[in-house]
């Protein structure tokens, strides 16, 4: 089974997928928690070079650089873990590509469609868990976290106001227009509910869905 | 004017980009020559991944990454000098990728001609030169101009050809099936004339496409 997180920055992914391969762990199963781009050596070396420097990179490259990550962690460590039933736990998948590269950044969807579908090898997720935060309140609670609330008052503030906060707009409108093409796929869920029931809503959705696999065998 | 030059390891390609850079800057083009992969800041970056390293990347991945490397070659570099009526040269482009990712390792030739049309945005070369020789012959050239004849009793070369040559000729048969699909477009070549003589059916069919566009304008 192959599971993925999505959500914009700060919408708390990787809390829930440690809660939820603790959760699955428990109850006896293996499981594989990866991040996206990396896993693979080449893999982490693009990630270095996506995140790391601050190349100036054009979209499309941009765009089959990630893919080129995504094909290496497909084909040598997701598609044999699934043949070994593992569960595969993943932060960030193709729906991240559709939402930042298409929404955020104005990259054509059936360019990203075209994409995707070949760096997945058509591999798609059983399940989607969407994080659902407005990226002002993802901004509130990052900048809470450090312990920064009078931030908002700040220059630094009014930088990220101009040129992020409008990508991130775009990016969550993409996830939302995916979730209402694929709700049988991704669930979505509200991001400033707590942990503890965000973990509550996610473990009843597995629950669900492992039954209805277990009633079609 | 795009003019590219293809042809596996050992056929003679940058002795002649350079002859032929020379001789258009003597009619007083401005002209541009460029390797791929590589040209610009993050494409040198994947050049110094794809073939420094020894990392075992996979064939989707390895293609991904050469598109990757292209798309930033052509956007930022090759479209703004076309732009300025730049003459560009390239060391390998498209075909490349066809002969050996497709025929040399066996990837779908329609996942190539997907992948091809994303990385260059559908840019085409005007001429392609490819210089046409059996990889045999290339091994051949290779070692004596390192002045090894004797090499061909070695070791080394009954490594090369258990691993390399079936390789090669499949690379080859990849190029002769793009000449017989687009003999307009793909000029071929006895890689194994003498340079001047090669350089001299190049300014030929130069002078001749030339001739042409003046006429159509």
């Amino acid at each position: 089974m192959l599971i993925t997180f999505e959500g914009i920055d700060g919408a708390g992914k990787s809390t829930q997928v440690v809660r939820l391969k603790r959760h699955l762990q428990e109850l006896g199963r293996e499981v594989l928690t990866l991040r996206e781009p990396g896993g693979t050596e080449v893999a982490e070396h693009i990630r270095e070079l996506l995140l790391l420097s601050k190349h100036d990179i054009a979209p499309v490259a941009e765009l089959l650089l990630f893919a080129a990550s995504r094909a290496e962690l497909v084909q040598k460590v997701i598609i044999p873990a699934l043949d070994e039933q593992c569960i595969v736990i993943l932060d960030r998948f193709s729906d991240s590509t559709t939402a930042y590269q298409g929404y955020g950044r104005g990259l054509s969807l059936e360019l990203l469609a075209e994409v995707n579908r070949i760096a997945t090898f058509g591999l798609r997720p059983d399940i989607t868990f969407y994080l659902d935060i407005t990226p002002e309140d993802a901004l509130i609670r990052k900048f809470s976290e450090k312990s920064l609330p009078l931030a908002f008052d700040s220059e630094e503030l009014d930088r990220m106001e101009s040129s992020g906060l409008e990508f991130y707009r775009r990016v969550r409108e993409g996830y939302l227009a995916l979730f209402e093409s694929e709700r049988d796929r991704i669930e979505m869920i509200d991001a400033q509910l707590s942990p503890a029931l965000i973990h509550e809503r996610i473990v009843s959705r597995m629950t669900r869905v492992e039954t209805l696999q277990q009633a079609s065998r």
